[in-house]
């Protein structure tokens, strides 16, 4: 199936762009939405969970958690019982964008989707978990240090 | 379906990992591949359809065939039938990596979708062509000016 990541790049592509479309100019560009997700629903992350978590690479995802730091986004801690660890809190102002961004996300979804009955909807979803799992199992066997 | 997007974004970007993993630290990252292929298939393709064809915004793609122009990757040559517009030509250089970049993403899609039955592979596509048809007709109807 030569075309499969072709289709993967292209949805992930214009999803970006529906989601940038949707959330304006704000200083969240679409790309900063799986951080608002992942550390609204993680509170207290490490920086290396969270790059794990969305298949970040660790330098990507330290520059991002900057910028976001700069601009009240969120707050980082190092852990007490690991000074090495960088563990990653929302503030009330992430807190305020979430429902935000939660409903551009469910829309994106939606739109993406629609025209599907239950079952394609289902099958899909299944078909979609396993090739992610076996992408995540890809990142994991290659180590963590290189991600 | 909440975590359709977040599925195709990680597979979209453990996927990239992959390629650059195999790629090696050439000059060519994994977020060139889509270039090579899309250059090397329609020679002459204007920047604006390349843009289109890949869902990839103008200034990105600008920004890219620039920096392939400086390597080495394509030639620029302006339309002679309309001044505006700017077509892209794969140099030879080009097309000695394409053997290897269309191996790796052959690679890639293979590993991604091991242990997948014919029956299932044949559902996948079939699902992700819709999903990656109604994300392009957002882009169209966005207007190619936003692009």
């Amino acid at each position: 199936m030569k075309s499969l990541m072709r289709h993967i790049n292209i949805i992930a592509r214009c999803a970006g762009m529906y989601r940038a479309d949707r959330l304006g100019d704000s200083e969240l560009g679409a790309v900063h939405q799986s951080y608002v997700l992942a550390i609204c629903k993680n509170p207290g992350i490490s920086q290396d969970e969270l790059a794990r978590h969305i298949c970040i690479n660790k330098s990507n995802v330290t520059r991002k958690i900057t910028y976001l730091e700069e601009h009240g986004y969120v707050t980082r801690v190092q852990s007490e019982s690991d000074k090495r660890i960088t563990l990653v809190y929302p503030t009330q102002k992430m807190q305020n964008v979430l429902p935000q961004v939660r409903a551009v996300t469910d829309e994106c979804n939606e739109y993406m989707t629609r025209g599907f009955t239950e079952e394609e909807l289902k099958q899909f979803k299944k078909l979609l978990e396993r090739v992610s799992a076996r992408a995540k199992s890809y990142v994991e066997t290659r180590g963590n240090d290189k991600l």
